[in-house]
């Protein structure tokens, strides 16, 4: 009757069973932005030029965030991720950075949430290594772009 | 002369050293929101005026991702935390729901990544708490909103 | 020969091998109680009828738990938990609250552990929130009340 | 007015603000007890004459529990530990095994959810080294007897 | 073409997919050595003899810093580890001690890394609580030296 | 009388207590190598100079691990790390790559177990991404080099 699964009968908040569930291939995508200054986009870029680092490092904290998913996440069930991406890419239009992430797993329950968690975390790491130089960088557009797999079949964002 | 304060003489990122650093009182305030469906909301809001959990969840699952903030972005340094706050309110303008997140430290270094680390996460548990009505939501505007301790003096975004 | 199934050959601590066992549906129940004054009791339950905290921050500890008991216990193996729920009651009798914790899994080795921590931090938690009121509060009768699937067959603890 | 100090002004559980509280030399200690059929101490205590695996495994559990104390329970405020032990003796008149933590600090806030954490710990580990044997095994008795340091005086349970 | 299965087409550091990987039992087992004074040796060993603490909390350290591998190194899966069992015995040749540790589990990749995690992490706790004896220990020789299940066909170190 | 300073005055394993130690500046270098083929080396540095990826990975790895070496460590103290740093170099006389890692604190204890932990995760995280190179590489010289601060006086390791 409710939409929100993880209220039981009494509306306390559990776990749902997933224990009847298929084990199936499930796959989802999600994106997130950082806007910031021209100037922090153009030194970020300028210093990931030379060294990689600040987008290396977002990559790496995304990724180690998704495997953690389930640790912060109070009713997410653990998970055997079978591989997690994170990509980022400049965008003048923001001005800032996109972030992808991508979670993969054969398992009983879709893997949202690890994506969302990867990408939220990526744009963290990123705020933490450029706010020296910029305060007022804002994080948004986190949300899931793609879900594959699972009972409730493919979804595509649409406007993406 | 780089404004990227992480960024090691020859670029490789590494923690900043801290430690002539003064032990001040330090406080940051974060927010973040989830866009949703007028329905979504309401659905939410009605659970929670009965049940507490949505929003129960979702303030204990940022006050805990808090506390951890260090183990989630790579160069944090630990802290010893002595407040964390969450609060959760429905913004009929947005749909959804707006997290404000406060974190205080006695120490040598800021507190904005642990501010925003729990306003993070707690829209994130709002995600995967209703997810299963709603996949369209979209977590945005995460900034931090004010800072006050440390020698780089006290912050507040201008138009909130 | 020996009932401790985690000692090795010649004595030391190891992770027993449950590679050969069956993956099955195996779910355990366990108990806790903590011990209060009366007026401790009530003053939990006014706060939650009014606002569900203490209960809810215990329901969800308990449960974030019960998703790092192998992190906590040395020998245990990781789990794909399928679900955890934790229900906390008022008994006059104590006087003070129960709290029951269902852990369940398909996987090659019992949930009891699960299950088990994730009652004991519930009560913990229980503990800190209600601490300045009454220090003297006791945690006890944590144990396995039912253990159903797996070779050693079903358990139900007869006196409960 | 009220003594539930986790509870906001409008009941939402948030993390107490100690930054103005002293920091002194804190000290807790809490005890726990494991209580088995005969045959089952007098294995662990074979074992443990032998090789000292299930009590030292159990030690070791407990008193790295205790460093995740804040990891577990929502609102507890990191801690730099000073100190951590684990004492585990045997009680004939359980039967079973009785674990004493002690958990010191200088800090701003008490220790007794970490030393409450690290008895609990040992006695889930005590219980998982041994169930093989005794799935009736019950865990009780767990409780502050001794705390010093802090605003609110020393205490020291009566009848311990 | 390239060698180092981590990166992707365009060089970033990513988990690599194993959702088509085989699911077979796997087992790797990897060692360690911690070199030390004569003297440093005897006298872990007498404690060891009298009360095996420093060999059982070393042996304990690195089963449960296994579980952990995916939390530590960046691009590795999670898993479950079906066994893991950490050995340490004496080698008046170094002198000094010897690990040696073995993770076993079902599944889709490899487990070298839980091994190798496992060995390091005994050896670091023999260093940390040896060191007020003898700071000048060195750790060296961590190396695969067995390896079966998996695609890739078994292994062995020729000259162990 | 002992020089294994966790042992307790009955020999089990339990912290040291630190609590009457001097807070003072605290500095550990620690190092270590991965050896391996020359192929592997030039393979690795090749995608470094290209992308930065391999020793990028490894020092972020080595710095997040040195924040958890608390959690490893069963006897060691949490401590509030002021600055972890992570260099990796290649060695053709090995051939192969050297791992030095610097922690620091201001605290009551040292942080060699910090920077030995950072420089073997660094050294193991190298391991993971050209295993499927060379199986072969070994990970030795992990020791620390220099250490001041303290009680016990300053340390440089004669050799190095």
């Amino acid at each position: 009757m409710s939409g929100l699964t993880h209220l039981g009968a009494s509306g306390e908040a559990n776990m749902v069973d997933v224990g009847g569930k298929q084990e199936t291939e499930r796959t989802a995508v999600a994106q997130g932005a950082v806007t910031m200054q021209p100037s922090t986009l153009a030194m970020i870029l300028a210093g990931d030029a030379k060294k990689g680092d600040v987008l290396g490092t977002a990559r790496i904290a995304g990724i180690m965030a998704a495997k953690r998913t389930h640790e912060l996440i109070p009713l997410c069930h653990p998970l055997l991720l079978t591989k997690v991406s994170v990509e980022i890419e400049p965008d003048d239009n923001l001005p800032g950075l996109r972030v992808t992430a991508l979670a993969r797993v054969t398992g009983k329950t879709g893997v949202e949430m690890e994506a969302l968690t990867a990408a939220s975390v990526a744009c963290l790491t990123i705020y933490d290594m450029a706010k020296a130089a910029d305060r007022a960088m804002t994080i948004s557009d986190i949300r899931v772009v793609e879900k594959s797999g699972g009972k409730s079949g493919d979804y595509r964002l649409q406007d993406v």
